[in-house]
């Protein structure tokens, strides 16, 4: 097929420049991009979607940069999904080693995006599940996610996925370690990078303490593996490992995506609210600010106590005002 | 009055025993909690809320101590709703040195609250917004919320206060400083602590750099302080930079007051639609999976991908099905 045909056409055949194209769309908010995915959404649902996540500083950027190397030395077109915790205002974007993937921009095989988390909380559950749907509908086979595992949103992101790898390090801060026990419990690989580095012998002792713990619940169980990214010790077997998750019974599976659709769907309808509400503020402000029943009135009798939160919201969903 | 009447009458005259009983109920998601918030809601707006943010280990905890000091010695009573960055899942929290600020807890002036970031995002903002509302109509003069500035939903509560504090120090990694450089823009005042340890200067250099930058823009112009918060070093002059926040025009205050209503409003929304999208799929699978055009067979489409999210949110909210 090639560059011939509608751009759903061209995307489903994998056209690099159709795809870059609808997601450029997507970013801009364009209902052709709208269009267009809800046209492709039936054609997804075969790639396999693997989040990455950790606290900075761990080597994530390195670990995706291994496994891209050996999803494409067993033939398998790779999809990046990388988020940038950045700038809520200005977008500003954090590098770092990120430079290290672009060395893959080269291979037609593999197609990396950076989202930035700036816009608001479920606007990046949404975003990244319309970049993951595109990818999947272009045939890209195995799409990695990579997150900062900081923030709610962030973590929300990763149980999206098929399967949550979530990295850490030796050598964080207390702190990190206790904000890292949070997403211990979404992993279904654990992975302690950087293990030719002092304190990683104490790193899998602790975690594997943890997973201990988990085992006396009914969770099923996670793989602990240590690997030193940057020169590949470990990278195969942590392959295997996300293989093994893929291999899990249809019936977990079956659940996982489920999840994943409850997910999506109310990342959409959030998104949906959110735009009716800043668009009511913003259109009852151009025409006349506070006339009485708007949204812009009803905002601001809140901010001067005239009405509470909780019966405004009430009165705003039940008159149909935000859909 | 002390003990006698209502719960709302007690807590209106300051009773800590119906206020921290007031907070669990919300916490609990009772209906009287929400009934009695509600009652009290014209009550609120007098409190001056002052946001605390910063990276992990920059002394967030040490520097409101040192606030809740300065504001007792002037005679004004404090609240502090403390936000742990914890698990999505179990609730663990961080602890660290916020075990220093419990020494103001045999102070019948001071109130501490913490409030765990387990659940979903959003939500965050809407209970944060719900312990400051009951803290404020109990009549706290100051209402100090700490919380970690590293995601998004961290970052959208500090844009809720009235002042936003963010807090940084020398020493930490370069990712760090990035991501930073993302809550940097909502600072009404910036400080840079553990001002006695290297790099701080530079860190100084750095920061006021960035205020250069910024002021060639329209935006209000942001105090820049260095402070030793454990040796109080300079902690007079950062309540002075918060005050200077308070005695902003009028129509400034207004503005941010519009601004704060309008994400509560957003946030109950929110909140709203999402118990009742859960509800629907928990009790369509109580009654019976999957019956046609119910919650729970809107998800399974999705999964199964005969329906995309954007059409089923679309028909959700048109059937009026959540609210």
């Amino acid at each position: 097929m090639g560059a011939a045909g509608s751009r759903v056409e061209r995307v489903l055949a994998g056209d690099v420049p159709a795809l870059a194209q609808l997601m450029r769309d997507l970013d801009d908010g364009l209902p052709a991009g709208r269009d267009d995915l809800r046209t492709l959404y039936p054609h997804t649902g075969r790639a396999f979607v693997v989040g990455i996540t950790g606290s900075p500083g761990v080597g994530k950027s390195t670990v995706v940069d291994g496994l891209i190397t050996r999803y494409r030395a067993a033939g398998r077109r790779v999809g990046v999904v990388a988020i940038d915790p950045s700038s809520p205002f200005s977008g500003g974007a954090i590098l770092g080693d990120r430079i290290r993937m672009q060395r893959h921009a080269t291979d037609a095989g593999v197609f990396i995006r950076s989202l930035a988390t700036r816009g608001q909380v479920g606007g990046l559950t949404r975003s990244t599940a319309d970049l993951v749907a595109v990818l999947d509908a272009a045939g890209y086979a195995v799409i990695l996610v990579e997150t900062v595992g900081v923030g709610q949103a962030e973590i929300d992101v990763v149980t999206t996925t098929d399967a949550a790898v979530v990295i850490t390090a030796p050598g964080l801060g207390d702190e990190v370690q206790a904000l890292k026990a949070g997403i211990l419990e979404i992993a279904d690989v654990l992975v302690v990078n950087k293990a030719d580095r002092e304190g990683a012998d104490r790193a899998m002792k602790d975690l594997s303490t943890m997973l201990d713990l988990r085992r006396q619940s009914a969770l099923p169980s996670v793989p602990l593996l240590s690997v030193v990214a940057t020169t590949g010790q470990g990278m195969d077997a942590l392959r295997s490992a996300i293989d093994g998750v893929q291999a899990r019974p249809a019936e977990a599976r079956g659940a996982r995506r489920r999840q994943q659709a409850e997910a999506q769907l109310l990342a959409v309808v959030t998104d949906i609210t959110r735009a009716a509400l800043q668009a009511g503020v913003a259109g009852d402000k151009a025409a006349a600010t506070g006339k009485p029943g708007s949204v812009a009135a009803l905002v601001d009798d809140i901010a001067a106590r005239r009405t509470d939160p909780y019966t405004a919201a009430r009165a705003l969903l039940s008159a149909g005002m935000l859909r």
